[in-house]
């Protein structure tokens, strides 16, 4: 194993040099760089498909997973797909400058809050090397430098892209530094990055729950953890039936692999027999698999028993832990027993009951007779999304453009002593 | 050593319990807690000093310095400010339930981003035993529960202000477990609380770079980190001689062991000449020690020669670093290098300076003509705070009620599916 910290130090004194300057660069051109970017990873694709083919062949020859391999590969569809997402954020409102709070106190001190950029920004991924893009591009927008550190599987995509966009960035004249992808042949340059401080500001991991896990117990550096969702949808003795399938269907079914689908569903008793009939067919019939409890294993012989484990998991996939439960209180205990605070959803047509689960549940997001699938930056009208914050500090929920940015607070006096 | 990392987790699971009741607990009971607990402390006076006179006998058996004793001490003054400081928050409006942002989507989904509380608060701290009702009192209206690991030798002050103060927050029928004082008879329980990551949201150190430094980089629980201010006051070319002048003085002199006091001073070589034969003896005057460059050693015998160690130290002492720099440009290099990130100052009369000095430096409060000292949660109108936070994620700078909470998404639909 060699030791690659050297190689990260020197990569974020660089980047804090082209922080410094980002700083203050104005609105117009950063999107400059941000369309640059764009069309240099259209024109120049070749470059990028010729270094994906030889990581999928490396992944291949290492016996990896078809899955895997599928996140991995790139296409011409999906180096389009990269561009329109950095000109997406090229149309984005730039939050540096943006005035947070202000005032003018009783002494005639003006003081303003302003938002301003984060600085040196470590990124720590796997698999799709769209991240390297999207990553770079949202960091870029808000003037902030960002160090890139993709799995190694992904890393002939991850640099052949990284030296497009530096290239393009140069090109408008802000500094080529401003992107920057670490060599990740092995770990200890993820090590580094997570014991830059000083240097590095952030450190956001996007990845599998090890990944997370690793990052969020060693990293010396701030960081902001993403994503793990053990989300629930509780229908609630007040629910409209047709609204909670739909709803059900939807947040299970309509995307599997992603943190807002859900996991778990709770059916309070008094709506259980007049739902289930409907509620398991039509679960069955999307090739969901039901781990219930007694009552949903009454209802469809499919039901695998559910275990303590089915109530832990995010399963990320077709399968389904469901129960019916006595009363809202014991829908409120489970979740808060078993949720990872990202999406949890209520169906009711209670206003009171709505307002109560509102207040009693800890998440990121709270639906109200809406799918689990809606905690997402670009559905909640944020723009670009960098993760989803499953932590309490600094960003709860997507992350876009104003989640990394920071503040200052500017105060002008007269003269003024205390 | 014992091992206090069960008393810790117990201690942690009650406060998680109190801190789901607290969630939805309305301004006016939090508020009556808050009375509640500054009348007892002022009637149950006795008690806290008998303790604290336990505590100041051990500190002077084991040898400790008048400085620390003078801290650790308290008085019936001290006390009656405890109380006030616990109104005054009482007094302050409730962050929870703010709508952050909020918006209907073309979709008809309704949007809105409440401020909720964090939850479970550990403080870690040095000294001062006033710190354990300020803190109590901060997360109390944030609606969070607080465990307190202040330091041993206050041991018995802060079990005795803890215990009143719980007693308060019972009598009003609010979960007395929303504040605990932890056993600090040794290290396990600090390493316990910053490793009960699920238990604690939030870890705020505060006391020395020793203390703050062992908790940002130990800390698996995310921490706010507070505190070290090398702090710089750079009187441009531009500047108003008798402001600067006032300024330097004031931001050195009118406290020096807080971490917002002025410990270097930059000078323009255009004004050297002027403003230095005026700057040297009255800092003299006041028994400040310059620690200068040539420049300032030429205009008086007694200006001890500064050195690499001088640029990067922040005194809290009557000491201060100063130097003449040859050019704007100059200044704030010297600047990025040293500078903590805290507060740093200009002192010019051009408005194009002023803004390149708030667009070039980063920090969390950037004074325009005004004293570092203003760098304060009550000075710039906040209120009470926790603590001056350094660093860039959730909080920078002073932080009041706003910064102990954190927000939800809640999204309310008819029905709505993706």
């Amino acid at each position: 194993m060699t030791d690659l910290s050297s190689h990260v130090h020197d990569a974020a004194r660089r980047s804090r040099s082209a922080a410094t300057t980002l700083r203050s660069v104005p609105r117009a051109t950063k999107d400059a760089a941000l369309h640059a970017m764009a069309d240099a990873v259209v024109e120049r694709r070749d470059e990028i498909l010729a270094a994906n083919a030889l990581d999928v062949d490396g992944a291949r020859a290492a016996g990896t997973s078809d899955h895997i391999i599928d996140r991995l590969r790139l296409d011409a569809d999906r180096i389009s797909q990269m561009a329109d997402g950095t000109r997406e954020v090229a149309a984005l409102a730039d939050p540096v400058g943006e005035v947070v709070r202000g005032s003018t106190l009783a002494n005639g001190l003006l003081v303003r809050q302003l938002r301003v950029p984060i600085g040196v920004v470590g990124m720590i991924y796997e698999g799709r090397p769209n991240v390297t893009a999207d990553a770079a591009a949202i960091c870029l927008k808000a003037g902030n430098a960002v160090l890139l550190r993709g799995s190694g599987s992904a890393g002939r995509s991850n640099a052949a892209i990284a030296e497009i966009l530096r290239d393009a960035v140069a090109s408008v004249g802000l500094p080529a530094d401003a992107v920057q992808a670490l060599d990740a042949s092995d770990r200890s340059s993820a090590t580094a990055l997570m014991r830059a401080r000083g240097l590095v500001d952030l450190v956001i991991p996007r990845g599998g729950a090890g990944l997370i896990q690793t990052v969020v117990t060693q990293s010396q550096v701030p960081v902001i953890e993403t994503g793990t969702g053990n989300v629930h949808v509780y229908v609630d003795a007040d629910a409209d039936l047709d609204m909670a399938l739909e709803i059900v269907l939807n947040s299970k079914t309509q995307r599997t692999s992603v943190c807002n689908a859900a996991e778990s569903v709770l059916v309070h008793k008094a709506v259980a027999d007049e739902l289930l009939p409907r509620l398991v067919p039509a679960l069955r019939a999307r090739d969901v698999t039901i781990h219930g409890d007694a009552a949903f294993a009454a209802h469809d012989e499919a039901v695998v028993a559910a275990t303590e484990e089915d109530w832990e998991t995010e399963y990320l996939s077709l399968d389904l832990a469901a129960r019916v439960v006595d009363s809202f209180g014991d829908a409120v205990e489970h979740i808060r027993r078993y949720s990872s605070g990202h999406t949890e959803a209520i169906v009711t047509r209670s206003l009171a009951t709505a307002q109560r689960f509102t207040e009693a549940v800890d998440a990121a997001a709270v639906m109200v007779n809406a799918s689990t699938r809606f905690t997402d930056g670009g559905e909640l009208g944020m723009g670009a999304e960098i993760g989803i914050s499953t932590q309490k500090l600094h960003a709860r929920g997507p992350m876009g453009l104003t989640e990394m940015t920071t503040t200052t607070y500017v105060v002008t006096g007269d003269g003024h002593v205390r």
